[in-house]
């Protein structure tokens, strides 16, 4: 089978409800949750194809976010090729691990966790924080406690609490924005990448409510009006009950 | 003096017009030249200032481009480091440079006169071409025919030429686009490095038909659903006597 066909890739579309819902916030807790376990089988069932290198799932939500559609759905590429951003964010995490012998994202999560200015909420399996360099108002992270490269590899039970979490952040992101547009990625290692020690697969909550113009074209350097504390704290005030998650979130290991 | 202040700048805002106009195809000729000028006078002036290591100007053109002004405006930054987008560029033309031996973007403006297709306009000091990998529908690069680094060291008389092409591949973006919003940047070598042989200061006009959504944000790939050869042939039938001008264009040197 011929592994260099430029040309070739694949794009799924998940219809997260035969109902015509337009949020994710609108889904039971267990819908959300076969939605996150669709994401993996699918990955899992893709990577089989030697053919595709990388897998990447992702929702626009709302006019301003690129979506097309209203109903309720996100979708699934697998492409012939490791993408620019996720090669960019390859390299310098083994560079990082290199020097540092650790997992730069293992480390980002520690620090946020003793910080917790940042720390939006978090479960048992994973903390949602806002990145200290966010790129746009909102922006919120989430990354599994353990390290693992793979999304596709999560158990059915990280997967109800990925589904948990991601559901109570795009809620918060949803208030605070009034109902705002937003994208959310899932960053994790190419398929043939064996499970590495410095990569660690984590999901980008990308709210859109500044616009990349001539500025961010330009340089490729983003112009944030909401510092991320900031954000952070909004957040967390628009989930019943987050103050006492945060502090629960805290105390829990990391890995 | 500090030349590493990291949170140090300038900005600038370029009113282009003392009447409340909205695009730049309604100032005369000798206005828009004037403009020009202005950029390049403010670069010259801005790269004095020895903290501040690089300028961009771009401007926004309706709400999808980030822009939060109507009136005619366009703006001057001036940033105390290389902004990352740059720097890429900066780095592969000086690969390209030590591999080949000549200037990437003189060997794609060669390219591009003798193969045609993706030629847009031109004249005696420019050629506006939608480029080969055009990330957005109907993108066009206009570079200068003369090789040179730095865009804040051209004469008056190529300031007036620059300004006559990029009205004109304006005025044919706003009718491809039924008056759609569209960003453009001038890339600039930055200020304290010397007259380089590697890089060629140009101008992209990214007209802002689709949008930046998750598979984008994911990948760092763009998703171009017009081909640049027809994207070119639609924008050269806007222009009143283009394929005349192409022919003439393509006929004159290029250094």
């Amino acid at each position: 089978m011929n592994t260099q066909s430029p040309g070739l890739g694949q794009h799924e579309v998940v219809v997260e409800s035969a109902e015509h819902l337009q949020s994710v916030t609108e889904l039971s807790n267990s819908q959300f949750a076969d939605v996150v376990l669709v994401y993996r089988d699918r990955l899992q069932s893709l990577a089989k194809d030697p053919r595709l290198v990388s897998g990447l799932v992702f929702k626009n939500m709302g006019a301003d976010s690129g979506a097309t559609l209203e109903h309720v759905h996100s979708q699934i590429v697998a492409l012939p090729a490791v993408p620019e951003r996720l090669k960019i964010e390859l390299t310098g995490a083994a560079q990082r691990c290199e020097q540092h012998g650790t997992c730069a994202f293992c480390a980002m999560l520690e620090n946020e966790l003793a910080d917790g200015v940042r720390v939006v909420a978090g479960n048992g399996s994973y903390v949602a924080f806002c990145p200290y360099a966010a790129r746009m108002p909102y922006e919120t992270w989430i990354l599994p406690r353990r390290h693992g490269s793979h999304f596709e590899q999560i158990s059915a039970a990280a997967a109800a609490d990925l589904a948990d979490l991601l559901r109570q952040v795009i809620g918060a992101v949803e208030d605070v924005s009034d109902g705002g547009a937003y994208n959310y990625v899932i960053h994790s290692a190419p398929f043939d990448m064996p499970a590495a020690d410095h990569y660690h697969w984590h999901v980008e909550v990308i709210p859109r409510l500044t616009r990349v113009a001539g500025f961010e074209w330009g340089t490729g350097w983003h112009i944030n009006p909401v510092t991320p504390e900031e954000a952070a704290q909004r957040l967390r005030n628009l989930l019943p009950g987050a103050e006492e998650k945060r502090s629960s979130a805290a105390s829990l290991p990391i890995s």
